[in-house]
């Protein structure tokens, strides 16, 4: 358990989610998601492996990821040449997209331990805030106490119970306490939901280039919405490509007026030596191996930092949509 | 009595549109409708007769007539030239627009029947899954079984009590659990709820060009929508128009990939004959005979289909706002 | 006590502003605001003062200003160079606008009365309708008389003792039964509350030309949000120039149709002779005196006026976003 203790009065991200949780549950046949207890209780909700799910339960699970504290939605205008389009946006960036919605916890069990194949997911959303078992967390210096807690995993079949019973263990729960949402990358749910990730990446890399977290306040993003495929390394290249080259975030700083004018110039993906081609090709060249690719790479394609002291706005990058149509479309 | 019975998981429109009804009603005042009981309990919703009603009416009329199975929002962005667009989206998008929105329940009452004028509406919104009078309903092999219902009718007066008789007996309502709403074309509501139609309107030219409707699983769209005018075929003429010139529509289909394809070139307005003069003059020189126009007319000006299987969207159409914007605007 | 008596059935603003203060002093952790009661039981929402408030707070306040006949969201297009727009919408914008939104309220004391730093404050958000001081509420011929009301004040420091006496003298409410929401200009939630004022200024333009206000029955607006700035002239500068050069409103309108094109012709902030440069400096060089600009020039850049008879659709002007982007923002 962490040593770390909540000094901060941020509000609960799991707490927040209990409705949008509820909502997701309730409305299950119209978002075209299923869920079921397991044997002592937890709540397992399947938005796209045996249920179809739909763009709209992913536009939930993302709100659910960011702890109820960012609004997710569709914006059908066809902009830039692409008809679907998400937009995102918190007053709380820092919490809701670092405390909750990052996929940073590591939950595997081997094939011993599962009796069957072995298990890999990176957890997301308002549970981790409750284990806290990212270095992430001691930086924030704060946790979450809730009752209760949702996890959002982007796999496609359900965890196995030793991965279950860590999830209990670390968090704390009681395991009716617990929900777990199953979104594939490769469901028109999973592909939702990591898109919406948009302003999470930019938060994400903005702690990377050591840009104080306590100075980011508020944040607002858009991104184009992909179709998703079967094909699974092809559905996370557009989810990827989405961000990296469609992506556009806007961020509310406060701190000294030439830190921000620093992270603007170097929070876009453009700042990568990876940058130009679609993610599937750098991933395959790069020999399937995510650490060998640029960590610069993952950001958004176009910034606005607003220092608020000062009232200046500085922009960098630009979105570049021809590299996400070549593959995304064609004509009929 | 339809020999069809509900075999399908889905959700009943007829219960989803009760908060939204409920809302409409309490609403009232501020969306400007008014509404009444009649001598049995009927409700009866003025949205655009008498009422002044508003494109705010019209947004939650069109969230009825979906079956609460979609969103319709207003989106005031003044892109290609337009200020006010909606947008329309459905996680269950034949449901949503054939099993409910979709105006298929014919309406009549002679003069002998009225003892006044001759009536004639067609019925659109949940409670046509009640009655299932329509062949669609057979494709579907369901129908809903919902104790409360709500329709839709595009009219500018109140139907007679040997139509309401008609709704009663063929719903299978208690009086009191049918809520009619009345948007004339002419009024702002009336406008707004049959541009909301857009994805409704690609729905059905699908299912008319066979594609299969199963394989539908997801739709967006939208729509500028006019400023409604008290001429009544005028009116009519822009809500096509709107439509035909000015529709986006994206659906996520499953199936064969050659299926989506064909979908794709088949679908949009631009494949019609009559396709290329604001709708006015297409009826007037089919002289005032709907069925003299082309069917293939009634359709998107611009589509999407997203096969997801493969991840392959086909894109055909364009959006044409000429055509349009020189019958809604001039300069002041 | 004004002599006029409600003669309108128009829904009361005060009463429907109540579940969005409920969920302004519920949410206030998650939209960074601070709320207390004065030791009268005066709610007193502090949005951008000691509190760091948010765009999201703003949206809300906006809503609330309207007394909740309005929508205003954020849309994070990035469209005409700019990635943040709000979009404002009314099915009643007289009543939403001028009967509770517009700052018209003149709350003044000396530093006799207060005992220390005198204070001004133009009052706006429901609670006017109740005081009904302004001589527009008797040209309205209407006052609301809700229990309870809210009061939106832009300001950087919590009223005086002796406002607050006269605003519970003015409404007659029982001071548990107020609240008052600040929002400096400099904040987050100051700059988009104020510019959620773009349909407002459309309708306080319309009423100065003499445009007949039962005649406008719908509107819908947007206008770019900027970052707001610590320097408030400037702050009040950007969020002025939001409106005057990237402001787009449409007014759905009933009467004569010369009187709509005239409206139109009349209605853009372009009519003005100190139309073409930044606010900042057209405040400048009128000697930081209100009451030498022009008041033509507070007006949306373009305006499209609907009239519903004829169903003609006039438009004039248009966004001049050079002027506005030359100071909103520059190169990282």
């Amino acid at each position: 358990m962490s040593s770390t203790t909540s000094h901060r009065a941020w509000p609960s991200p799991n707490d927040l989610a209990v409705p949008l949780v509820a909502q997701l549950l309730q409305d299950a046949e119209r978002l075209g998601v299923c869920w079921t207890r397991d044997e002592r209780g937890t709540c397992i909700v399947d938005a796209g492996i045996d249920a179809p799910g739909s763009i709209a339960a992913g536009l939930l699970i993302g709100r659910i990821c960011m702890g109820g504290l960012g609004e997710v939605s569709l914006v059908t205008d066809g902009r830039h040449g692409w008809a679907n389009w998400l937009q995102v946006s918190s007053p709380q960036p820092v919490l809701a997209c670092l405390g909750s919605q990052y996929a940073g916890w590591s939950l595997a069990a081997s094939k011993e331990e599962t009796g069957g194949k072995k298990f890999f997911a990176l957890g997301s959303g308002p549970a981790r805030a409750l284990a806290a078992k990212e270095k992430l967390f001691d930086e924030l210096a704060w946790r979450d106490a809730a009752g209760s807690g949702v996890l959002v995993l982007e796999v496609d079949r359900a965890p196995p119970r030793v991965v279950i019973d860590k999830v209990l263990r670390d968090t704390g729960l009681a395991p009716e306490a617990l929900t777990i949402v199953l979104t594939p990358t490769s469901s028109r749910a999973g592909t939702t939901q990591v898109v919406a990730r948009v302003l999470e990446v930019a938060l994400h890399k903005a702690h990377e280039l050591g840009f104080a977290l306590d100075d980011i306040v508020d944040g607002t993003a858009s991104a184009p919405l992909p179709s998703p495929t079967a094909d699974g390394a092809q559905a996370m290249g557009r989810t990827n490509d989405a961000i990296l080259y469609g992506g556009l975030v806007t961020l509310s700083v406060n701190g000294e007026v030439e830190a921000a004018r620093s992270l603007a110039q170097r929070l876009p993906s453009g700042t990568s030596r990876d940058y130009g081609k679609p993610f599937a090709d750098i991933f395959s060249a790069a020999g399937y191996d995510f650490y060998k690719i640029d960590p610069a790479l993952f950001a958004p394609a176009a910034v606005v930092v607003q220092h608020l002291p000062s009232g200046r706005s500085f922009e960098a990058g630009r979105l570049d949509m021809p590299v996400l149509l070549q593959g995304w479309r064609e004509a009929a």
